[in-house]
């Protein structure tokens, strides 16, 4: 039911579709290292429930769980929400799962399985080991009957990626191009990087944006601060606050986008979505949190990668992560605007930020 | 996706059919543990690969795993059966596995979740704990979609039982109604006990041989000495040795065939199968097993319940255990002529008979 295949997507008629292309369905995995998730992954736990029902309000969710936290997941989720288990070291994944990919003459969907060493290896990782992160992307598809691809030794995660379903990817030069972060470079140059990058997802044109969120632990992971709305038109974190560090980082993305054509030869519209003030770690929730060596600590006062551009386009809804900030509202206006045919569904997600990421890092889509 | 269904099966309009027909798929349970298969459990595996890959050849085949053995499950397995995570304590998914039934008219598959105690519990059980193989059951409905019952309180294990999909059922009376055994007798009378078995397979008679297999671990589960060929027909377990113990035992049960007529008034047809030489544990077999408190031993001499008769009925073949005696040859020419349309695919399963059963005990089918 499933098979390497050793050919190249690319060659075989297969491309990565847009995150606003029609969805079969949608994974999760269930979030419990105590070490990451702040007393024993409960309030998380309760948060990715609230995502992943709102979600399956228009597409299929499963989400893959530990055997240890099986019953538990479980009697959480609501019954039309299938759960499997799959034994994860943590549960993002956006970045340890499969990509998928679609050949649209035949409508198959192969998946493929990158490389994952936890965002760096034992060079700039957020833990070890990430043994049964990697063999995430294979599970997903042995158990849903699809071929995949393997990238061999091409690290990447994800959430460091985002497509506009004709030919153009945006990343960051923060996190593929960084040779402190611990994946391909400067092992691989850049047009290497992009050859693969080309070859798996089918795509004319990469976009280098220069950053991600600042002190984001991914090494800046494009879907925390850009994506697509549809071709042509991006979505860019943003601050007007000169004092903040963010601020030179948007700008600097901004001018690249001003500047850059797609893969279309088309101009790209920005859209900003301005940040939330800045959210700290707070005593309570640092002390709720295993101090484990090895492990990224989670210290009190640590300011947190916040951003609304970490939303999940589902088939009808965007799940959209919010902060009880006074930005929350701007972020649902503009998303609504850009997404007429989806319901902007706000989630407050600050227990997904105190773990690393947000929404978008934690779901995966499988095109229809 | 799955949802617990408080009513009952006879009630919905679902009924258990026969092994022989129609099959949409079979599971299996990848063997590992090494207090119960020799040399960690690698010769088992090796026949558990042949069983999956000749039963794939005329129906879909997945295979849970447990985490540690994902890897290894994958390369030994050929690509187009499925390999999906499942914890579990032992292969035997017959026993802890969900029992299907199906509504003939909306051609609805839901499962019966039994709770699963490894053969008797604490007071005659094999090994502690269990925990994971009770929660196969309800994990394979989950993954495949299926609503399920559960009975509750009522402990069965699908091997202690065979049904003709007709309304009858055989069982024995040295599991099902034994009171040293660990399950329902005698907190549940024979009549209660059937009830149970009515309500959720949708039968009208249940058919009580006296006896299992001489020395069957499994306080003789009626799949290691009898089943149906088709509605009418038995095929059970013989020897003509008269200094053999199993002589009587399986006397016993012809007379009790011989007198009964099933839930549609028909006489029973009983086709004798010759058990082979008894085999016993040899005292390198026995060296390979861990040996650890509670789990049954397996010593040098032991006798094991060696039985032509715990054969698998796929949609095309007949997956039927041979064991390198005389008697391979009878079965395999009784069972070509009992089952015409499907090809008898002789199996050497000494390694799983070392393991405490056989083919039929470590299959489970699901209806088309």
């Amino acid at each position: 039911m499933t098979e390497r295949i050793e050919t190249l997507p690319i060659n075989d008629g297969f491309r990565m579709p847009g995150e606003y292309e029609a969805h079969q369905s949608c994974w999760l995995l269930w979030p419990e290292r105590p070490d990451n998730w702040r007393n024993g992954g409960k309030p998380a736990q309760k948060v990715f429930t609230e995502v992943a029902t709102e979600i399956a309000k228009s597409e299929p969710v499963t989400v893959g769980v530990n055997q240890t936290q099986f019953e538990n997941a479980r009697s959480h989720l609501p019954k039309h929400i299938r759960v499997v288990e799959m034994s994860n070291d943590d549960s993002w994944i956006r970045d340890c799962g499969a990509t998928f990919v679609k050949n649209d003459k035949t409508g198959e969907i192969r998946g493929v399985d990158w490389v994952f060493n936890a965002w760096g290896g034992l060079v700039d990782g957020l833990y070890f080991p990430w043994d049964k992160d990697d063999q995430v992307a294979r599970k997903m598809c042995d158990l849903e009957g699809y071929d995949y691809y393997h990238t061999d030794d091409f690290i990447l995660e994800g959430g460091s990626i985002h497509v506009d379903g004709e030919g153009t990817l945006i990343t960051t030069e923060e996190c593929l191009l960084n040779p402190e972060s611990g994946r391909n470079f400067p092992n691989l140059n850049r047009e290497e990087i992009e050859q693969v990058l080309k070859d798996h997802l089918n795509l004319q044109k990469v976009i280098w944006l220069p950053n991600g969120i600042y002190l984001d632990e991914t090494n800046g992971h494009v879907d925390n601060i850009a994506c697509f709305a549809k071709p042509g038109e991006v979505i860019l974190a943003w601050t007007d606050d000169t004092s903040d560090p963010q601020y030179e980082l948007s700008k600097a993305n901004l001018e690249v986008l001003e500047k850059e054509t797609d893969a279309k030869g088309r101009k790209l519209t920005v859209h900003k979505i301005h940040t939330p003030s800045p959210i700290l770690i707070t005593k309570d929730e640092s002390k709720g949190v295993d101090q484990i060596d090895g492990t990224l600590p989670r210290q009190e006062g640590d300011r947190l990668a916040a951003s609304y551009a970490n939303f999940y386009i589902g088939n009808k809804i965007i799940a959209l992560p919010v902060f009880n900030d006074p930005k929350d509202q701007d972020a649902i206006e503009l998303l609504t605007k850009l997404f007429p045919t989806r319901k902007v569904v706000p989630i407050y997600a600050r227990e997904i930020l105190l773990g690393g990421g947000n929404i978008h890092c934690i779901t995966q889509q499988i095109p229809a």
